[in-house]
């Protein structure tokens, strides 16, 4: 695909090619992030971070990655009493807000609703997520954390094999993680729920097309057995119609240090889309794991600026600049490298 | 008008020679805007963008606006659960938030709020809209954008022929646009609302002794058929005591391509303030306008962040110095110009 | 203590020496944040001004103190729909916030939130308030503007007379002043409120145990009557058990001019934490006080710029270079200094 000017909507836009492009252009941002370094490249430029539904960690995260290239960042938390609710159609409020920034990260709870936006917008739109539709910039995230992941240890994403644990029926990330993993070969991917949290058919076939293996099962411990990663997620009580149903669910996989000790192969890595659910009910990953080296909860959060920094540059053309306006950091940055 | 370190409180504040001067660096402030150009003139200075009323386009058009002259912001988005409900006074809020920037644009729901705020605030205050009262930066940029339309007609605001149609009890919007009518020389002002929904006497009046020609209507197609400008608003349904009492006036002065074809001269000019109310009960202007070039309504959105950035850098007193920090946009800026 | 990289948490953290040193470094931020200078020693960075709470004026006044120094600020505003009601632990969330920013400011309803989520941050933390526990950053200005005033009066902060007037029981800042006020020699303190508000025993005695002499009283005007600093607190309402309750305490060690006049010695000096509550029924301090220049009250808001400012610059370890990257600044700043 051309990055330049382009959209980032859905992971669908994606060839294998694109997606070595983005994670080697992240591979490079790292000194920034890290803060051995800092860039001036969009000194001037204005990031639309229109949040239209709450969601903390992906505003910021999207808004520091912005900052950490040198840019300023506009950005709204809510629907507040906005124009939406006095009857604005999604068309005037793109014409409207694409004149304020250079790019617009728009998250909004209403599926489709970012590409309608998009339509309509004189800026580059990047999906921050719209309602259970799609999420990419978390699924590149995650598909850059396994990659990080399996590099230390002399692997590929080819060859993969991974578990994927938890409420598989409303977990966004896991379908969109399932549909990229699809431009991989050999995959061996064992999909663990309870029958009614199933991973839709859909993806399931799609990943068969695709030449992988799917093992489906109930049971966590055979299938986390020999992983390379063990991908939880959280039951999404919000997508339910009573708690009492969530309920139901609600710390049927967890797994914690014993478990891990138990059944998995040494060094097999943990991941979670977060936040966790680290109630006594649900913990789904005991903080008893916080310890364990192969936790890379943190690293798929830290990485998640890295893709995100990683994007801006690619759709704004500025990738060959940044080493450019590049200078040493002056100030205390002791304990994040 | 001296603008260096003055309030903007009211449309009341301009002659027609502040006007012009304010449309003037307007005008200079394209090039930034449209991202051809960026400037780092206010690079160090801090926007208060206080919104104690919810407004996200006017608050991101402020900001964006001060991002553009190279300037930080900091905002609030709504009372919180603010000061102001521990029995602060404006007066206090005023003294404390005017040590914290450079200027405030600062929205209210109360009027007369913002100027009790600016009396005293230590910092220039801009009035982003008291209730009722007033919003001068609209009215500012609406007869911007009147202008320019007319001169790319090789004509000018002397002589307008214009249409203001709808809620013209309620609508700030067209009050101060009235007013500022009053600085310019035979106008033909057309207003169309229900009866109910009159243009108040004494605006009436002002615009008569300002020696124009006023024809008042109830109807639509006769009142839009010989004018340069037709500025259509919205039924102000948080002004009335029911929706049902709202929804009595909603959709009676629908605007569309057919009838635009069958009654207006060519070329005629649509305006509205938006958001347009897109329901299909009220649609306003329908959105089969949204590919006629005459529908001016986004480039009135456009043109609030050029009024705003004049109005900045003539209250801080950086007209002169916006080239002179200026430079070339290295990133990808292809949809904007 | 060693400032570089350090959590800001808690007063008990300073001794005297540290204080001097934060003190000297908030007087050399005077120029800047008066406006006779700007600096970019922080450009690049990037704030988390995490407020899990509201408080308008701390926000802002940290997030313009981060803006002075050229720095960039990512914030959050309230618990949004946020990840800790879905279940999300402290450390969870600091460990992934901290992955955004270069040095975080946080304010969270709950006691001891903020050194728990500071031992997972990977960047330092500056609380902005937890609970009803610390906010040391409005300690620290306000012995910063009892220095101040004093030594216009060529006099220090041993030796110093100081009535606290109001609720003691539950005012924050009154305890955080006390404990620091331990640091110093030779204090006269008079504690005026009602029985019931009274301050709470282990601060009376770790101040008599300082060597200081304590008066103990419900009585303002005698108590006000040779004191060199009348501190007045707010009645908290929102830590009552009904506002009847509250009610019974308002208003009743009201200051105003006649009283000022009659009452205390020339140039006492009057301050109060804000927001001073200016409805008729509590009104601590009147507003004919307004003019008078003793009245402290904006200049501690202007002092505390100043002092997150040191907080900063020193945890960050840039106090050598702020000068090295300033300039002049060259937009309008008349009313400021």
């Amino acid at each position: 695909m051309d990055f330049i000017g382009a959209n980032i909507l859905s992971i669908q836009q994606f060839e294998r090619g694109d997606i070595d492009k983005v994670f080697s252009v992240a591979d490079s941002m790292k000194p920034y992030a890290q803060r051995q370094r800092a860039t001036r490249v969009l000194d001037g430029a204005i990031l639309g971070n229109m949040f239209f539904e709450a969601s903390t960690r992906t505003r910021v995260s999207f808004g520091s990655a912005f900052n950490l290239l040198g840019g300023a960042v506009r950005e709204t938390t809510g629907f507040e009493s906005s124009a939406l609710s006095k009857g604005e159609s999604l068309y005037d409020t793109a014409r409207v807000l694409s004149g304020y920034s250079d790019v617009i990260c728009m998250r909004h709870p209403q599926e489709g609703s970012v590409s309608e936006f998009a339509k309509a917008s004189r800026v580059p739109v990047i999906n921050g997520g719209d309602g259970a539709n799609e999420h990419p910039t978390q699924a590149l995230l995650d598909l850059y954390t396994i990659r990080h992941e399996l590099i230390s240890k002399g692997r590929q994403i080819d060859g993969l094999r991974i578990a994927m644990i938890g409420d598989l029926k409303h977990g966004r990330t896991v379908h969109s993680l399932s549909q990229l993993l699809c431009l991989y070969k050999n995959i061996h991917v064992s999909l663990v729920s309870p029958k009614e949290l199933a991973m839709p058919e859909y993806l399931v076939e799609a990943l068969r097309e695709a030449g992988h293996t799917i093992v489906i099962s109930e049971e966590l411990t055979a299938s986390i057995s020999q992983v390379d990663i063990a991908y939880s997620t959280r039951i999404q009580e919000e997508r339910f119609q009573t708690k009492a149903e969530a309920d139901l669910y609600r710390g049927r996989f967890r797994l914690n240090q014993s478990i891990y000790t138990e059944f998995c192969e040494p060094n097999t890595v943990i991941m979670h889309p977060l936040p966790r659910d680290s109630r006594a009910e649900a913990n789904e990953i005991d903080s008893d794991l916080d310890g364990n080296p192969n936790l890379a909860i943190f690293r798929q959060a830290d990485n998640g600026v890295l893709v995100r920094m990683a994007l801006f540059t690619l759709v704004l053309d500025v990738v060959h600049l940044v080493e450019k306006s590049a200078y040493d950091v002056p100030w205390f940055s002791g304990h994040r490298h």
